[in-house]
Protein backbone atom coordinates (compact mmCIF):
# COMPACT_ATOMS: atom_id res chain seq x y z
CA UNK A 1 0.00 0.00 0.00
CA UNK A 2 1.85 3.12 -1.86
CA UNK A 3 -0.15 6.02 0.38
CA UNK A 4 1.04 9.95 -0.94
CA UNK A 5 0.73 12.68 2.14
CA UNK A 6 -0.21 16.22 0.56
CA UNK A 7 -1.53 19.20 2.34
CA UNK A 8 -2.34 22.94 1.54
CA UNK A 9 -0.53 24.41 4.31
CA UNK A 10 2.92 23.49 2.80
CA UNK A 11 5.88 21.52 3.18
CA UNK A 12 6.93 22.85 6.49
CA UNK A 13 3.10 22.75 8.00
CA UNK A 14 3.01 20.59 11.49
CA UNK A 15 0.15 19.08 10.08
CA UNK A 16 1.96 17.33 7.20
CA UNK A 17 4.28 15.65 9.79
CA UNK A 18 1.84 14.30 12.30
CA UNK A 19 -0.26 12.69 9.67
CA UNK A 20 2.63 11.33 7.60
CA UNK A 21 3.67 9.75 10.64
CA UNK A 22 0.45 8.23 11.37
CA UNK A 23 0.66 6.47 8.27
CA UNK A 24 4.16 5.74 8.44
CA UNK A 25 2.75 3.65 11.69
CA UNK A 26 0.22 1.58 9.59
CA UNK A 27 1.73 -2.16 8.95
CA UNK A 28 2.61 -2.83 5.21
CA UNK A 29 2.64 0.75 3.93
CA UNK A 30 4.98 2.96 2.08
CA UNK A 31 4.77 6.38 2.23
CA UNK A 32 5.64 9.42 -0.21
CA UNK A 33 5.73 12.80 0.47
CA UNK A 34 4.61 15.65 -2.07
CA UNK A 35 3.42 18.61 -0.56
CA UNK A 36 3.57 22.92 -2.17
CA UNK A 37 6.51 24.40 -1.23
CA UNK A 38 3.79 27.56 0.08
CA UNK A 39 0.50 27.87 1.94
CA UNK A 40 -2.28 27.18 -0.57
CA UNK A 41 -5.36 27.56 1.70
CA UNK A 42 -8.31 28.45 0.20
CA UNK A 43 -6.37 27.76 -3.13
CA UNK A 44 -9.23 25.86 -4.91
CA UNK A 45 -9.43 22.38 -7.13
CA UNK A 46 -6.27 23.94 -9.71
CA UNK A 47 -4.97 22.43 -12.77
CA UNK A 48 -1.51 24.13 -13.55
CA UNK A 49 -1.23 24.11 -17.56
CA UNK A 50 0.45 27.12 -18.43
CA UNK A 51 3.57 27.05 -16.08
CA UNK A 52 6.30 23.89 -15.79
CA UNK A 53 6.19 22.83 -12.30
CA UNK A 54 9.54 22.24 -9.97
CA UNK A 55 9.94 19.39 -7.56
CA UNK A 56 12.90 19.96 -4.88
CA UNK A 57 13.47 16.92 -2.27
CA UNK A 58 13.93 18.22 1.05
CA UNK A 59 13.39 16.57 4.43
CA UNK A 60 10.68 16.88 7.13
CA UNK A 61 11.48 17.92 10.80
CA UNK A 62 11.71 14.16 11.74
CA UNK A 63 14.66 13.87 8.77
CA UNK A 64 12.46 11.67 6.85
CA UNK A 65 12.83 12.65 2.81
CA UNK A 66 10.02 14.45 1.32
CA UNK A 67 9.18 16.67 -1.81
CA UNK A 68 8.43 19.95 -2.37
CA UNK A 69 6.31 21.21 -5.54
CA UNK A 70 5.39 24.98 -6.45
CA UNK A 71 2.13 23.87 -7.42
CA UNK A 72 -1.63 24.05 -5.79
CA UNK A 73 -1.95 20.79 -4.07
CA UNK A 74 -3.72 19.22 -6.83
CA UNK A 75 -0.90 19.24 -8.89
CA UNK A 76 1.36 17.69 -6.13
CA UNK A 77 -1.18 14.69 -6.54
CA UNK A 78 -1.61 15.06 -10.26
CA UNK A 79 2.59 15.22 -10.64
CA UNK A 80 2.58 12.02 -7.84
CA UNK A 81 -0.64 10.23 -9.94
CA UNK A 82 0.98 10.99 -13.00
CA UNK A 83 4.32 9.24 -12.16
CA UNK A 84 6.50 10.91 -10.14
CA UNK A 85 6.76 8.22 -8.55
CA UNK A 86 8.45 5.34 -9.76
CA UNK A 87 5.50 2.74 -7.95
CA UNK A 88 1.93 3.60 -8.39
CA UNK A 89 -0.16 5.43 -5.55
CA UNK A 90 -3.27 3.51 -3.87
CA UNK A 91 -3.81 5.89 -1.64
CA UNK A 92 -3.75 9.95 -1.43
CA UNK A 93 -4.17 11.06 2.06
CA UNK A 94 -4.32 15.10 2.61
CA UNK A 95 -3.63 17.20 6.00
CA UNK A 96 -3.91 17.66 8.59
CA UNK A 97 -5.58 20.82 8.12
CA UNK A 98 -5.63 23.19 11.58
CA UNK A 99 -9.07 24.66 10.53
CA UNK A 100 -12.07 22.27 9.92
CA UNK A 101 -13.00 21.51 6.22
CA UNK A 102 -17.35 21.97 6.56
CA UNK A 103 -20.43 22.60 4.41
CA UNK A 104 -19.28 24.54 0.91
CA UNK A 105 -15.73 24.69 2.60
CA UNK A 106 -15.20 21.86 -0.10
CA UNK A 107 -14.93 23.37 -2.98
CA UNK A 108 -12.21 26.52 -1.62
CA UNK A 109 -10.28 24.09 0.36
CA UNK A 110 -7.00 22.76 -0.71
CA UNK A 111 -7.08 20.17 1.10
CA UNK A 112 -10.58 18.42 0.13
CA UNK A 113 -9.28 19.23 -3.85
CA UNK A 114 -6.44 17.48 -3.32
CA UNK A 115 -8.47 14.35 -2.19
CA UNK A 116 -10.78 15.21 -5.42
CA UNK A 117 -7.71 15.08 -7.85
CA UNK A 118 -6.90 11.78 -5.87
CA UNK A 119 -10.78 11.15 -7.42
CA UNK A 120 -10.75 12.05 -10.75
CA UNK A 121 -7.77 10.05 -11.00
CA UNK A 122 -9.43 6.65 -9.41
CA UNK A 123 -7.60 6.62 -6.55
CA UNK A 124 -9.14 7.02 -3.07
CA UNK A 125 -8.40 9.81 -1.41
CA UNK A 126 -8.57 11.00 2.55
CA UNK A 127 -9.02 14.29 3.73
CA UNK A 128 -7.82 15.20 6.94
CA UNK A 129 -8.80 18.90 9.08
CA UNK A 130 -8.88 19.82 12.57
CA UNK A 131 -11.78 21.51 14.45
CA UNK A 132 -9.42 23.74 15.72
CA UNK A 133 -10.66 27.81 15.66
CA UNK A 134 -8.62 30.86 14.49
CA UNK A 135 -6.69 31.76 17.43
CA UNK A 136 -5.26 28.50 18.12
CA UNK A 137 -2.86 28.13 14.88
CA UNK A 138 0.05 28.50 16.48
CA UNK A 139 -0.25 26.30 19.82
CA UNK A 140 -1.75 23.03 17.95
CA UNK A 141 -1.53 19.56 19.18
CA UNK A 142 -1.96 17.25 16.56
CA UNK A 143 -1.29 14.38 18.36
CA UNK A 144 -4.84 13.26 19.19
CA UNK A 145 -5.92 14.02 15.56
CA UNK A 146 -2.80 11.90 14.23
CA UNK A 147 -3.82 9.07 15.93
CA UNK A 148 -7.45 9.04 14.81
CA UNK A 149 -6.40 9.58 11.15
CA UNK A 150 -3.92 6.41 11.41
CA UNK A 151 -7.41 4.95 12.37
CA UNK A 152 -9.43 6.08 9.46
CA UNK A 153 -6.88 5.64 7.36
CA UNK A 154 -6.34 1.80 8.50
CA UNK A 155 -9.90 0.98 8.29
CA UNK A 156 -10.31 2.40 4.67
CA UNK A 157 -7.25 0.09 3.58
CA UNK A 158 -9.78 -2.90 5.69
CA UNK A 159 -12.88 -1.50 3.97
CA UNK A 160 -11.89 -0.25 0.53
CA UNK A 161 -13.08 3.25 -0.26
CA UNK A 162 -16.82 2.93 -2.07
CA UNK A 163 -16.06 3.94 -5.88
CA UNK A 164 -16.37 7.39 -6.89
CA UNK A 165 -16.11 8.61 -3.23
CA UNK A 166 -13.46 10.43 -0.97
CA UNK A 167 -13.96 11.25 2.66
CA UNK A 168 -13.72 14.31 4.05
CA UNK A 169 -12.74 13.52 7.95
CA UNK A 170 -12.82 16.64 10.26
CA UNK A 171 -11.66 15.87 13.58
CA UNK A 172 -12.96 17.92 17.16
CA UNK A 173 -9.67 19.70 18.69
CA UNK A 174 -9.83 17.81 21.80
CA UNK A 175 -8.10 15.15 24.01
CA UNK A 176 -8.22 11.55 22.67
CA UNK A 177 -10.11 10.73 25.37
CA UNK A 178 -12.81 13.47 24.75
CA UNK A 179 -13.73 12.19 21.21
CA UNK A 180 -17.33 10.51 21.44
CA UNK A 181 -16.88 8.48 18.28
CA UNK A 182 -17.27 8.99 14.59
CA UNK A 183 -20.10 9.88 12.53
CA UNK A 184 -20.53 9.40 8.71
CA UNK A 185 -22.22 12.84 7.67
CA UNK A 186 -23.66 14.54 4.87
CA UNK A 187 -22.42 17.81 3.66
CA UNK A 188 -23.79 20.71 6.12
CA UNK A 189 -24.16 24.49 5.71
CA UNK A 190 -21.47 27.11 6.19
CA UNK A 191 -22.31 29.92 7.34
CA UNK A 192 -19.43 32.73 5.74
CA UNK A 193 -19.67 36.38 7.13
CA UNK A 194 -16.94 37.60 5.41
CA UNK A 195 -17.43 41.80 4.58
CA UNK A 196 -15.64 44.32 2.10
CA UNK A 197 -12.74 46.16 3.77
CA UNK A 198 -12.06 48.73 1.80
CA UNK A 199 -8.37 50.63 3.02
CA UNK A 200 -6.57 53.50 1.02
CA UNK A 201 -2.72 52.69 0.88
CA UNK A 202 0.14 55.30 1.71
CA UNK A 203 0.24 56.47 -1.95
CA UNK A 204 -4.36 57.81 -2.06
CA UNK A 205 -5.29 54.93 -3.55
CA UNK A 206 -8.08 52.26 -2.71
CA UNK A 207 -7.22 48.36 -2.18
CA UNK A 208 -9.67 45.44 -0.65
CA UNK A 209 -9.59 43.07 1.94
CA UNK A 210 -11.96 39.77 1.79
CA UNK A 211 -12.32 40.47 5.88
CA UNK A 212 -14.81 40.09 8.23
CA UNK A 213 -15.43 37.11 10.76
CA UNK A 214 -14.54 33.54 10.76
CA UNK A 215 -17.44 31.41 9.02
CA UNK A 216 -19.61 29.71 11.29
CA UNK A 217 -22.14 26.85 10.63
CA UNK A 218 -25.57 25.39 11.30
CA UNK A 219 -25.19 22.27 13.67
CA UNK A 220 -28.18 20.62 12.02
CA UNK A 221 -28.47 16.58 12.87
CA UNK A 222 -26.25 14.04 10.27
CA UNK A 223 -24.45 17.14 8.95
CA UNK A 224 -20.18 18.02 9.40
CA UNK A 225 -21.29 20.90 11.10
CA UNK A 226 -23.51 18.90 13.53
CA UNK A 227 -21.12 16.23 14.33
CA UNK A 228 -17.69 18.27 15.00
CA UNK A 229 -20.18 20.69 17.37
CA UNK A 230 -21.26 17.48 19.59
CA UNK A 231 -17.67 16.43 19.69
CA UNK A 232 -17.50 13.34 16.98
CA UNK A 233 -15.26 13.02 14.04
CA UNK A 234 -17.00 13.68 10.91
CA UNK A 235 -16.97 11.67 8.26
CA UNK A 236 -18.07 13.03 4.85
CA UNK A 237 -18.59 10.77 2.04
CA UNK A 238 -18.24 13.52 -1.12
CA UNK A 239 -18.46 12.94 -5.15
CA UNK A 240 -18.21 14.90 -7.92
CA UNK A 241 -21.56 14.88 -9.37
CA UNK A 242 -22.83 18.29 -8.71
CA UNK A 243 -26.56 17.86 -10.72
CA UNK A 244 -28.87 19.19 -8.94
CA UNK A 245 -31.19 16.43 -9.99
CA UNK A 246 -34.97 17.86 -8.72
CA UNK A 247 -33.63 20.89 -11.13
CA UNK A 248 -34.01 19.22 -14.30
CA UNK A 249 -37.96 18.77 -14.93
CA UNK A 250 -38.25 22.14 -13.68
CA UNK A 251 -36.03 23.90 -16.26
CA UNK A 252 -37.38 21.28 -18.84
CA UNK A 253 -40.58 23.73 -18.79
CA UNK A 254 -38.64 26.82 -19.61
CA UNK A 255 -38.86 28.51 -23.00
CA UNK A 256 -35.85 29.80 -24.54
CA UNK B 1 -32.24 43.62 -12.85
CA UNK B 2 -28.81 44.49 -12.47
CA UNK B 3 -26.51 42.01 -13.63
CA UNK B 4 -22.57 41.24 -12.76
CA UNK B 5 -20.76 40.32 -15.63
CA UNK B 6 -17.09 38.09 -14.89
CA UNK B 7 -15.27 35.49 -16.99
CA UNK B 8 -11.81 33.58 -15.71
CA UNK B 9 -9.83 34.23 -19.39
CA UNK B 10 -9.34 37.87 -18.11
CA UNK B 11 -10.66 41.43 -18.42
CA UNK B 12 -9.49 41.86 -22.20
CA UNK B 13 -11.06 38.72 -23.38
CA UNK B 14 -13.18 38.68 -26.32
CA UNK B 15 -16.13 36.30 -24.94
CA UNK B 16 -16.39 38.83 -22.13
CA UNK B 17 -16.97 41.64 -24.18
CA UNK B 18 -19.69 39.57 -26.12
CA UNK B 19 -21.05 38.22 -22.57
CA UNK B 20 -21.44 41.75 -21.33
CA UNK B 21 -23.33 43.11 -24.99
CA UNK B 22 -25.53 40.24 -24.74
CA UNK B 23 -26.53 41.23 -21.37
CA UNK B 24 -26.78 44.62 -21.76
CA UNK B 25 -28.88 44.31 -25.08
CA UNK B 26 -32.02 42.82 -22.34
CA UNK B 27 -34.13 45.57 -21.79
CA UNK B 28 -34.49 46.88 -17.97
CA UNK B 29 -30.93 45.18 -17.14
CA UNK B 30 -27.94 47.56 -15.85
CA UNK B 31 -24.75 45.57 -16.60
CA UNK B 32 -21.69 45.80 -14.32
CA UNK B 33 -17.92 44.30 -15.72
CA UNK B 34 -15.94 42.97 -13.08
CA UNK B 35 -13.71 40.55 -14.36
CA UNK B 36 -9.81 39.02 -13.35
CA UNK B 37 -6.91 41.33 -14.52
CA UNK B 38 -5.17 38.21 -16.67
CA UNK B 39 -5.92 34.53 -17.45
CA UNK B 40 -6.95 32.32 -14.33
CA UNK B 41 -8.11 29.20 -16.23
CA UNK B 42 -8.35 26.08 -14.38
CA UNK B 43 -7.70 28.30 -11.20
CA UNK B 44 -10.51 26.29 -8.95
CA UNK B 45 -12.34 27.98 -6.28
CA UNK B 46 -10.59 30.53 -4.72
CA UNK B 47 -11.15 32.66 -1.55
CA UNK B 48 -8.06 34.99 -1.46
CA UNK B 49 -7.44 36.10 2.09
CA UNK B 50 -3.68 36.26 2.76
CA UNK B 51 -3.59 39.63 0.53
CA UNK B 52 -5.74 42.41 -0.38
CA UNK B 53 -7.20 43.23 -4.20
CA UNK B 54 -6.53 45.68 -6.06
CA UNK B 55 -9.82 46.74 -8.91
CA UNK B 56 -8.92 49.08 -11.69
CA UNK B 57 -11.19 51.08 -13.46
CA UNK B 58 -11.18 50.19 -17.31
CA UNK B 59 -12.88 50.27 -20.57
CA UNK B 60 -13.79 47.21 -22.51
CA UNK B 61 -13.49 47.36 -26.27
CA UNK B 62 -16.30 49.32 -27.41
CA UNK B 63 -15.17 51.74 -24.52
CA UNK B 64 -18.07 50.96 -21.91
CA UNK B 65 -16.56 51.13 -18.17
CA UNK B 66 -15.01 47.70 -16.76
CA UNK B 67 -13.02 47.03 -13.66
CA UNK B 68 -10.00 44.70 -13.53
CA UNK B 69 -9.30 42.83 -9.84
CA UNK B 70 -5.65 41.10 -9.64
CA UNK B 71 -8.12 38.34 -7.93
CA UNK B 72 -9.68 35.04 -9.08
CA UNK B 73 -13.10 35.03 -11.37
CA UNK B 74 -14.54 33.67 -7.73
CA UNK B 75 -12.82 36.85 -5.89
CA UNK B 76 -14.09 39.03 -8.66
CA UNK B 77 -17.69 37.74 -7.60
CA UNK B 78 -17.10 38.39 -3.72
CA UNK B 79 -15.70 41.77 -4.38
CA UNK B 80 -18.97 42.42 -6.45
CA UNK B 81 -21.58 40.49 -4.33
CA UNK B 82 -20.00 42.31 -0.54
CA UNK B 83 -20.31 45.77 -1.86
CA UNK B 84 -18.10 46.90 -4.31
CA UNK B 85 -20.55 48.24 -6.90
CA UNK B 86 -23.52 50.83 -4.55
CA UNK B 87 -26.28 48.66 -5.93
CA UNK B 88 -27.09 45.04 -5.15
CA UNK B 89 -26.28 42.68 -7.83
CA UNK B 90 -29.30 40.09 -8.98
CA UNK B 91 -27.86 37.75 -11.29
CA UNK B 92 -24.00 36.45 -12.14
CA UNK B 93 -22.96 35.62 -15.17
CA UNK B 94 -19.27 34.37 -16.06
CA UNK B 95 -17.82 33.81 -19.35
CA UNK B 96 -17.96 33.12 -22.56
CA UNK B 97 -14.87 30.74 -21.93
CA UNK B 98 -14.02 29.95 -25.40
CA UNK B 99 -13.55 26.15 -24.61
CA UNK B 100 -16.63 23.93 -22.90
CA UNK B 101 -16.63 23.02 -19.19
CA UNK B 102 -18.27 19.79 -19.07
CA UNK B 103 -17.97 16.57 -16.74
CA UNK B 104 -15.70 16.98 -13.95
CA UNK B 105 -14.14 20.24 -15.51
CA UNK B 106 -16.82 22.20 -13.52
CA UNK B 107 -14.60 22.32 -9.68
CA UNK B 108 -11.57 23.01 -12.11
CA UNK B 109 -13.25 25.84 -13.95
CA UNK B 110 -13.13 29.39 -13.21
CA UNK B 111 -16.11 30.19 -15.32
CA UNK B 112 -17.90 27.49 -13.33
CA UNK B 113 -16.73 28.38 -9.64
CA UNK B 114 -17.38 32.72 -10.49
CA UNK B 115 -20.99 31.55 -10.72
CA UNK B 116 -20.60 29.13 -7.71
CA UNK B 117 -19.32 31.88 -5.78
CA UNK B 118 -22.32 33.65 -6.50
CA UNK B 119 -24.28 30.84 -5.36
CA UNK B 120 -22.38 31.00 -2.13
CA UNK B 121 -23.59 34.14 -1.61
CA UNK B 122 -27.62 33.07 -2.35
CA UNK B 123 -27.09 34.97 -5.69
CA UNK B 124 -28.37 33.34 -8.97
CA UNK B 125 -25.57 32.42 -11.41
CA UNK B 126 -25.05 31.44 -14.72
CA UNK B 127 -21.69 30.07 -16.59
CA UNK B 128 -21.09 29.78 -20.02
CA UNK B 129 -18.79 28.08 -22.03
CA UNK B 130 -18.44 27.55 -25.83
CA UNK B 131 -17.80 24.15 -27.32
CA UNK B 132 -14.92 25.12 -29.10
CA UNK B 133 -11.76 23.27 -29.78
CA UNK B 134 -8.45 24.09 -28.53
CA UNK B 135 -7.09 25.34 -31.99
CA UNK B 136 -9.60 27.62 -32.67
CA UNK B 137 -8.46 29.46 -29.92
CA UNK B 138 -7.80 32.41 -32.18
CA UNK B 139 -10.36 32.70 -34.85
CA UNK B 140 -13.37 32.58 -32.39
CA UNK B 141 -16.24 34.19 -33.42
CA UNK B 142 -18.97 34.39 -30.62
CA UNK B 143 -21.63 36.20 -32.12
CA UNK B 144 -24.19 32.81 -32.39
CA UNK B 145 -23.10 32.06 -28.85
CA UNK B 146 -23.57 35.57 -27.18
CA UNK B 147 -27.17 34.93 -29.01
CA UNK B 148 -27.75 31.67 -27.33
CA UNK B 149 -26.48 33.23 -23.86
CA UNK B 150 -28.78 36.35 -24.61
CA UNK B 151 -31.60 33.73 -24.71
CA UNK B 152 -30.78 32.01 -21.61
CA UNK B 153 -30.07 35.06 -19.16
CA UNK B 154 -33.48 36.45 -20.64
CA UNK B 155 -35.43 32.98 -19.59
CA UNK B 156 -33.58 32.69 -16.18
CA UNK B 157 -34.90 35.97 -15.71
CA UNK B 158 -38.06 34.96 -16.66
CA UNK B 159 -38.58 32.05 -14.73
CA UNK B 160 -36.27 32.71 -12.04
CA UNK B 161 -33.28 29.68 -11.70
CA UNK B 162 -34.25 27.10 -8.56
CA UNK B 163 -32.91 28.15 -5.14
CA UNK B 164 -29.48 26.46 -4.63
CA UNK B 165 -28.52 25.85 -7.82
CA UNK B 166 -26.36 27.44 -10.57
CA UNK B 167 -26.46 27.04 -14.33
CA UNK B 168 -23.50 25.73 -16.45
CA UNK B 169 -24.70 26.03 -19.76
CA UNK B 170 -22.32 24.84 -22.84
CA UNK B 171 -22.92 25.78 -26.52
CA UNK B 172 -22.00 24.48 -29.71
CA UNK B 173 -19.08 26.00 -31.68
CA UNK B 174 -21.80 26.15 -34.58
CA UNK B 175 -23.29 29.18 -36.76
CA UNK B 176 -26.72 29.36 -34.82
CA UNK B 177 -29.33 28.08 -37.59
CA UNK B 178 -27.12 24.80 -36.82
CA UNK B 179 -27.53 24.89 -33.30
CA UNK B 180 -30.68 22.44 -32.61
CA UNK B 181 -32.20 23.29 -29.90
CA UNK B 182 -31.53 23.50 -25.61
CA UNK B 183 -31.26 20.15 -23.43
CA UNK B 184 -31.64 19.98 -19.75
CA UNK B 185 -28.70 17.90 -19.06
CA UNK B 186 -26.55 16.47 -16.15
CA UNK B 187 -23.04 16.36 -15.59
CA UNK B 188 -21.67 14.28 -17.65
CA UNK B 189 -17.97 12.45 -17.78
CA UNK B 190 -14.93 13.50 -18.89
CA UNK B 191 -11.82 11.74 -19.76
CA UNK B 192 -8.85 13.56 -18.85
CA UNK B 193 -5.49 12.34 -21.17
CA UNK B 194 -3.11 14.71 -19.17
CA UNK B 195 0.87 12.87 -18.90
CA UNK B 196 3.46 14.31 -17.34
CA UNK B 197 5.81 15.46 -19.72
CA UNK B 198 9.94 15.67 -17.40
CA UNK B 199 12.53 18.20 -19.15
CA UNK B 200 15.52 19.26 -18.65
CA UNK B 201 16.19 23.14 -18.09
CA UNK B 202 19.63 24.92 -19.47
CA UNK B 203 20.88 24.90 -16.02
CA UNK B 204 20.38 20.92 -16.01
CA UNK B 205 17.76 20.67 -13.89
CA UNK B 206 14.41 18.73 -14.44
CA UNK B 207 11.17 20.59 -14.63
CA UNK B 208 7.52 19.29 -15.35
CA UNK B 209 4.72 19.96 -17.24
CA UNK B 210 0.89 18.80 -16.55
CA UNK B 211 1.04 17.70 -20.53
CA UNK B 212 -0.56 15.28 -22.78
CA UNK B 213 -3.83 15.90 -25.22
CA UNK B 214 -7.05 17.89 -24.44
CA UNK B 215 -9.95 16.07 -22.33
CA UNK B 216 -11.92 14.26 -24.39
CA UNK B 217 -15.88 12.63 -22.66
CA UNK B 218 -18.19 9.68 -22.56
CA UNK B 219 -21.26 11.40 -25.18
CA UNK B 220 -24.05 9.71 -23.21
CA UNK B 221 -27.33 10.44 -23.59
CA UNK B 222 -28.95 13.17 -20.95
CA UNK B 223 -25.54 14.34 -20.19
CA UNK B 224 -23.65 17.59 -21.20
CA UNK B 225 -21.05 16.10 -22.79
CA UNK B 226 -23.79 14.20 -25.14
CA UNK B 227 -25.90 17.39 -25.61
CA UNK B 228 -22.87 18.86 -27.22
CA UNK B 229 -21.58 16.43 -29.21
CA UNK B 230 -24.74 16.38 -30.86
CA UNK B 231 -25.41 19.93 -31.58
CA UNK B 232 -27.69 21.09 -28.56
CA UNK B 233 -26.98 23.65 -25.81
CA UNK B 234 -26.20 22.19 -23.01
CA UNK B 235 -27.91 23.34 -19.50
CA UNK B 236 -27.10 21.50 -16.18
CA UNK B 237 -28.09 22.78 -13.11
CA UNK B 238 -25.66 22.33 -10.68
CA UNK B 239 -25.51 22.40 -6.67
CA UNK B 240 -22.99 22.55 -4.48
CA UNK B 241 -23.85 19.59 -1.83
CA UNK B 242 -21.44 17.37 -3.15
CA UNK B 243 -22.56 14.76 -0.58
CA UNK B 244 -22.79 10.86 -1.59
CA UNK B 245 -25.85 9.49 0.06
CA UNK B 246 -25.54 6.05 -0.90
CA UNK B 247 -22.06 5.78 0.58
CA UNK B 248 -23.55 6.57 3.97
CA UNK B 249 -24.81 3.41 4.81
CA UNK B 250 -21.74 1.77 3.92
CA UNK B 251 -19.48 3.55 5.41
CA UNK B 252 -21.56 3.30 8.93
CA UNK B 253 -20.87 -0.34 8.80
CA UNK B 254 -16.97 0.11 9.19
CA UNK B 255 -15.28 -0.25 12.62
CA UNK B 256 -12.80 2.62 13.88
Amino acid sequence: MHILVTNDDGITAQGLLALAQAARSIPDTKVSILAPDRNWSGGGHVKTLDRPLRVKETILADSIQAFASDGAPSDCVALALLGFFETKIDLVVSGINPLPNLGHDVTYSGTVTAAMEALIWDTPGIAFSLGSVENHLNIQDFTPAASIARRVIQSAIENGIPDGTLLNVNIPYLPEAQIKGFRITRQGLRVYRDRLDKRIDPRGRPYYWIGGDSPTGTPEAGTDVGALADGFVSITPIQLDLTMYTAIPTLGNWKF
